[in-house]
């Protein structure tokens, strides 16, 4: 039912130093900052007498999990904020048994993710490979949808940004940040269109009244890109990768045929794509800071191990798994070179996202 | 929900040339041999109209799906058939959207079985790790349950054949078709309880009226174990682990508590223990020999990648890596002086078992 011909880009897979199970602190601090906003939307807005009138069990999915524990702890903290809730209602409603579901790409170390779950678990799991810009479930059969970390990363790079010919060749960059506009708007177009295809899909997974939490790295209306996390990706990485090239360690058409398929929406933008869509209502749409502005400055090696927990495995695919470590020794000297770097690096805010799937369809 | 505390022996992962998935033609061989069975039982005893009630989606679970295409092949099969069934009911019913889970141990590998499945596929997948001696999906959540080649992995080896002072005590011996009684019955006693325990569990799982399909290598009443395939276990690669234990080459402590952890039933055993869980009426059950007889004898070649790819994980998980290569050298070779163990190996007669969920608890 899913074409996949979207594109993967796997976290880094196993438990090793660099992986993603072992480096994804920094988004950890941000999934606790939204646990309880997401328990809030669950007591407020979650209709389960709506649901309870079947005997069914309760049917959740986290799409693109990857394969840290922070999918199955996000999971876990919003089966308890649902058995809260049927608790608060009384003893008439019998809480129903809980399904998991974890979808990722098929390329997705689902060996590794499944080797991370409990043995006994007060719950049921399944894995689902396949992309989700595609059908992945039969209709109205998930109760709650989340995604974290996820949407920011695009179906595919749009191809424009290659083009000699188009004017929103991205030459001697590597991303859109401090890109012309082009580019820019090359992304976001492509941002939109994976967006729409994600709502499309997950609007006719859904039950009416079902809900949806998203997180997704992005900014207010009006902060400076260029003052934001995701410009480290071409300032800090991508810089490294030019330096490469004239020190003749990679090739100039290598860096030229490469930009990062991730994009951080502004909050306009995103309630504009979810209003067209028609068959969510909005909950809760709001940027949430990282830690509410008391977060610390982290350690040159605590924000490269994050970078490279993050691309490793991307870079690697285009440039070959021999530059690797050469180009994160590069961007640690660059980040202890400008410490100001890491400064920007704090600025990681995320969009919070709580919609309802409405008892219409478009 | 399940402890896990069971044990996984994984067909050999991957797809190179010793893999399950490249060395399974001898099981497919067989699941083209009932297909014609399961189409039958799905037309004379599906009963669809109960299920159309709902517009819920019709969920299929294959239990020990391994990483091999069998497992796709007969899930595709009992989608088509039932597809035919809904067209022949007239066109009042609906075709539901299928969903497909895949069940084994999560030490399985499931990567690969995940990069197997075609990218367009006109039915929503799931994989599902864990034992399925517990239960795996919430209640009343599959209406078609299917295993093949699975039931007959024990959940362990009983632990009287590795005991010095039971008189079951299998001294010399890796398997019990050649052993005395007490061994017998301990390995048939543990086949019981494991069959009991899978049976409680599916029971639970499967919608009143849902059809459940099992193959599994076994034997019709009276018939000698001693002429069926799975002696070779022991006659051939027990007698080699047993020569390589005389010349030093494995201890012989080792070889002492090492056992497989197989199991064929007779037709009677299983008729008697599916009986007494009550859940469930017998729509067939019957002994289908390989090919109805006229199956060729098998070369040497093929026999010896047929009982390494069962069997090398096992042997490595418990000898070590380097013993493999040397013991199925000496597999051939043995095969190659007694030409009638090849015979033998074509005794492989299976069990076919379609039960129906009744409309009543225990």
């Amino acid at each position: 039912m899913e074409g996949e011909e979207t594109k993967a880009f796997p976290m880094k897979g196993g438990d090793g130093p660099y992986s993603y199970a072992k480096n994804s602190h920094y988004q950890k601090t941000f999934v606790d900052a939204v646990k309880a906003m997401i328990d809030e939307a669950i007591a407020d807005k979650l209709d389960i007498k709506h649901f309870s009138t079947t005997s069914s069990p309760f049917r959740i999915a986290d799409f693109g999990c990857s394969v840290g524990p922070n999918s199955l702890n996000s999971m876990k903290n919003i089966v308890e904020a649902i058995e809260i809730k049927y608790h608060s209602e009384g003893l008439s409603l019998k809480i129903p048994e809980f399904q998991l579901f974890f979808n990722d790409h098929s390329s997705n170390d689902f060996n590794t993710l499944f080797a991370s779950f409990p043995p006994d678990r007060p719950y049921f799991i399944a894995g689902v490979p396949g992309s989700f810009h595609g059908r992945l479930f039969p209709k109205a059969s998930l109760h709650f949808v989340h995604s974290s970390y996820s949407l920011n990363w695009l179906s595919k790079v749009p191809k424009e940004v290659f083009d000699k010919n188009s004017s929103a060749w991205n030459k001697g960059k590597i991303h859109y940040p401090t890109s012309k506009i082009e580019v820019v708007e090359a992304y976001s177009t492509q941002f939109v269109r994976d967006m729409e295809s994600f709502l499309l899909a997950r609007a006719q997974e859904l039950v009416f009244g079902g809900l949806m939490t998203l997180i997704i790295p992005g900014l207010a209306d009006g902060f400076p890109i260029s003052k934001s996390f995701t410009t480290m990706l071409d300032l800090v990485v991508g810089s490294c990768l030019m330096d490469m090239t004239k020190m003749g360690l990679v090739s100039e058409d290598k860096v030229d045929s490469f930009n990062f398929p991730i994009y951080n929406p502004y909050l306009q933008e995103m309630e504009k794509l979810i209003a067209r869509n028609k068959s969510f209502s909005i909950v809760r749409l709001e940027v949430v800071d990282r830690g509410q502005g008391n977060a610390s400055t982290p350690s040159v090696e605590a924000a490269t191990m994050g970078l490279r927990a993050v691309t490793e495995e991307i870079i690697k695919e285009h440039f070959g798994s021999e530059i690797i470590d050469e180009l994160f020794d590069r961007v640690s000297k660059k980040m202890k070179e400008f410490p100001h770097l890491l400064d920007i690096s704090k600025n990681a805010t995320q969009i919070f996202v709580v919609l309802k799937r409405e008892d219409y369809d478009p």
